[in-house]
């Protein structure tokens, strides 16, 4: 699409078009660049319009991300929903390997996870960002809810606390998963540093069993009790 | 200290006590504006010297917060040892309590972990990234030779990827735990959308104890088997 046909659009179609053509452009950079390479600039010249013009359907470059990220979030709900709907109950390990793929098979979400908190609820409307975490907090729900209808020892309140926490550490774990290429020689040249490093899919596979296992096993947790406790 | 007698030191423990000085400085100003809004002009301006003055000291604002986390880490592993080195074995709310404590009583090292892998291990030399990550593994292997001290069922490995989770989770957990001013007063206004806000002690309390609890547990998955587990 040219910057020519891009600013003859006037119709509410045509401005959803747009809109898309924006998303789509931001997304295509992050895949490329990383989040936080990407600039407003970058995307108006992606999709082959000035700055101005872009600015007419988001406030900020945030609000383009923050856009992309409730998308994102929809699209991985999508994704439970279609693998676990007709799951048979009682598989933690089916839960665990499908949560670890659909945070790793979608490296713009887990790039915009840890984004979201440090950079992209700064700089946008308080509109903006009621918008997100509305969306963010259903999608939430939303998994908890599917969790916990393959896993039905959980309650629904531990599912919540294990999606939110495979959330979190997907957002956390990609940035590490993921250097510069300046670390990632520094990694390849060194097999000690090299630990430092996270194999991202595996990575949350493991932790998703450690927690799926944990959360049952803690309701009474078998602990020692010593006079330390009362620390 | 003055700008003029800051420039006229030039023996070598006057020179720690200017990196120490410059340390204090992005330490103080991340505490209290968070590390994201510090640059390097703040910190020469907090210390009394000018910019081109504080680059003889540190290669960029980014070295001087690595150095920053560096520091943190070790103060981290003190508090542990002083903690748990005397502690009866076995308890592991014992732990919890103290991981979630020695974490959410530590909000500048919180924000550095968030900010290491997206934003201080770029703009910084290779030998400075090596510096700090043979500090952080040394420290992560530190706590986990400490965990496993007090909970011998636990492996040294497990012991680990429970050090290195709680890491993970404390970088951005603490980041949604301390909102901007404009996102806190959303939470204020709107109890639905502050179920999004989390308190930070109480939940790494828990995610420690989930963890404990299922680092254990997960050795041989309670797992029913089903004909999904072969997706």
């Amino acid at each position: 699409m040219t910057a020519e046909t891009f600013q003859r659009a006037r119709r509410p179609e045509q401005k959803l078009q747009r809109q898309d053509a924006i998303l789509d452009a931001a997304r295509d950079l992050a895949l490329r660049d990383g989040v936080r390479n990407v600039s407003l600039a970058d995307i108006a010249a992606r999709v082959g319009i000035h700055k101005s013009a872009l600015l007419r359907y988001f406030e900020t470059r945030e609000q383009i991300f923050l856009e992309l990220a409730a998308d994102a979030w929809r699209d991985w709900a999508r994704e439970l929903h279609a693998r676990l709907d007709t799951a048979e109950p009682g598989s933690a390990s089916l839960v665990a390997e499908l949560f670890a793929r659909s945070f790793s098979d979608r490296p713009v979400l887990c790039d915009l996870i840890a984004h979201t908190p440090l950079n992209l609820e700064r700089n946008v409307s308080p509109e903006a960002v009621r918008h997100y975490k509305q969306t963010s907090l259903g999608v939430v729900s939303e998994g908890a809810a599917i969790v916990h209808s393959v896993l039905p020892d959980l309650t629904l309140a531990e599912s919540r606390e294990f999606v939110a926490s495979m959330a979190s550490l997907a957002g956390s774990l990609w940035q590490i998963a993921n250097p510069v290429p300046a670390l990632a020689a520094l990694y390849a040249s060194d097999p000690e540093l090299a630990q430092a490093c996270v194999d991202l899919a595996p990575r949350l596979r493991r932790t998703a069993e450690i927690l799926l296992a944990g959360l049952p096993a803690s309701r009474n947790p078998p602990v020692l009790r010593t006079a330390a406790d009362s620390v």
